[in-house]
């Protein structure tokens, strides 16, 4: 008898953890994209991966908005820049400086992007598993963004998640469906650099922390 | 002169590619486990690894609460109970005699469980990114999240995420530091079982939809 495809459980070996890890590890928020555009098929498996994350009952409720247009993508640079013009008036002194000096978005560049949405008001999934915890719904999408993420680094391309945005203006400048709420919008491309250190790192902004001071246990 | 170790990017061959994909196919949310330990030091490395997940402005907001005692893990058992017993008496039906047969939750066997928690008051990052978009800082937990789920599939160790709980109830149980909010609840352990179709396919609860209808374009 043939064995059924579905329970032929695979094992990964050592030398697969070891490139995860390393995938984890140079996984990176890029920000400086070459302008050259992706292989279309590329952008759709990264689609199709993303849809295999998991989510709230098997809800789904990830939806994709490519920005095509250069209407629609001019509208999204120029709120980005407004927004991030705002974020900075928060800064004194140092920091003023250095939020200034930060690069923060590839929209410039990044060949690819893509405004990622909740549909709040799927039927999917038949509210299992969001009753006491609605934000699950949203969580699931950000799974799927974060499954996009590390399939494309494998690929040697980078994603930048841009979040200096307003998110009921998105959906107004993207005319987005009733019931999508903005998630996240992303900028895909081929990077310009890459580093193990996160960019934020690099530039003083935020160093990391030993993660055992946020470990505890009851 | 030696190559800075920060700067050599790592190239990830096709085999990798593929197998991260089957990863991605692989990667289930478990409620079966077996009640053998795991090493520690294997759930150690799963929160090094959680650790370098994306956050907004890098602000590691993850936090984490090793179930240990009996009693924390008695409590959030019968928490959980109570909140499914409640979640089934909203269906009507032919869907509550499925929900009352699919198994939600691994606490009664999973050896290890972690509950996560979001800091909202984390002051590291200095706010960056939030301004617009203050759920970014859960967000940033989530990936924590699915970077820890997906790493464990990798060495065969299987992960549930039970979300039928209450959120103030759980800091109660849990005395939760201030400010921690809380965001998932993992079972973790050997599998005692594995396929490659979610759980709520197989028993009929929700089918997968084609991810091409959850694609537009601006």
């Amino acid at each position: 008898m043939m064995p059924d495809i579905d329970t032929i459980r695979p094992g990964f070996d050592l030398t697969f953890q070891d490139d995860f890890d390393t995938l984890s590890k140079w996984r990176r928020d890029v920000r400086r994209f070459k302008t050259e555009p992706l292989p279309t098929n590329l952008v759709d498996d990264l689609l199709e991966l993303a849809a295999l994350a998991p989510s709230v009952g098997n809800s789904q409720p990830w939806r994709f908005v490519k920005i095509t247009s250069a209407h629609a993508r001019k509208s999204m640079r120029d709120h980005f820049q407004v927004c991030n013009q705002d974020a900075l008036e928060d800064y004194h002194g140092e920091k003023t400086k250095q939020y200034a000096q930060l690069k923060l978005s590839g929209m410039d560049q990044a060949p690819t992007q893509i405004a990622v949405f909740c549909d709040q008001t799927t039927q999917l999934g038949h509210g299992l598993g969001k009753k006491t915890k609605p934000e699950t719904l949203g969580y699931s999408v950000v799974m799927a963004v974060h499954t996009l993420w590390l399939a494309a680094r494998a690929r040697g391309v980078g994603v930048g998640w841009v979040s200096i945005l307003d998110p009921r203006q998105v959906e107004t400048i993207l005319s987005a469906p009733q019931g999508w709420s903005f998630v996240a919008y992303l900028c895909i491309g081929w990077p310009e650099e890459e580093h193990q250190d996160p960019e934020l790192v690099r530039h003083g902004w935020q160093k990391r922390v030993d993660i055992q001071k946020f470990i505890i246990e009851r």
